[in-house]
């Protein structure tokens, strides 16, 4: 590979700073939302920033869920049924990475309080651009 | 939202489909390499398929990995150490997606044929298209 092939590469990858912030901004207004609706206990809303789509992909530990729907009642079935809690919810060590004009990568960490115990464990998220905004259609949890 | 603002960004997102092919053939040709390779016992070869920066990242289950040294020492350690096997690695339920013309995001199940166990579990990688050819930028795995 020659440095001028190399830095051709990396003008064509790069998104523009100023592209990037945006994404950057807009991704993590979506994660935030997410986290204040969990904490009011609010699932619908919380469910706003995954993508509406039979397509949404959900992978925890080694459990697939496929769309929307289903993945809404995982998270019922996990949080909202007799005896369970939502508790209080923290993303940390966020990073977000455009991957070209229309996606982006989130790497993260979940943090759960719960009465008795404070899980916590990786997510990788891919969110795209629609038209309703960004949008997550690939959720991977694993603790 | 619109029919014809939905018509519109479908078509600004959508990869063309000759493109899309040739995505999907180039990704599963490298992961195709790494399954071949770790089947003979070829840690190296099998590490070509990553991105070769102290940027790439691997998530297993609640812990990073940063950087491309750190995963091979990562990957040395359980499965070339004294006691330890590679055993037959499968890719399974793999799907390629282009998210733009320079990355990819794949889903799938990896199956390790061990002497006394055959361990599973669900991977979802991001690819980006590099001068040296596709590699794994973001590797999340989980059990």
């Amino acid at each position: 590979m020659t440095v001028v092939s190399h830095l051709l590469t990396c003008c064509l990858l790069a998104v523009p700073p100023a592209e990037a912030q945006d994404t950057d901004q807009a991704v993590r207004a979506v994660l935030a939302d997410q986290v204040a609706a969990w904490n009011q206990g609010d699932l619908e809303r919380f469910m706003k920033g995954y993508w509406e789509s039979e397509q949404l992909s959900f992978f925890a530990g080694n459990q697939k869920t496929a769309g929307w729907r289903a993945t809404l009642e995982r998270y019922r079935k996990r949080y909202q049924a007799d005896g369970k809690e939502m508790g209080r919810l923290a993303f940390e060590e966020l990073s977000v990475e455009p991957l070209g004009p229309d996606h982006a990568l989130v790497r993260g960490r979940y943090r759960l309080q719960l009465r008795g115990e404070t899980p916590t464990g990786l997510f990788t998220l891919i969110l795209r651009r629609t038209p309703a905004g960004w949008r997550i259609i690939h959720d991977h949890t694993s603790s």
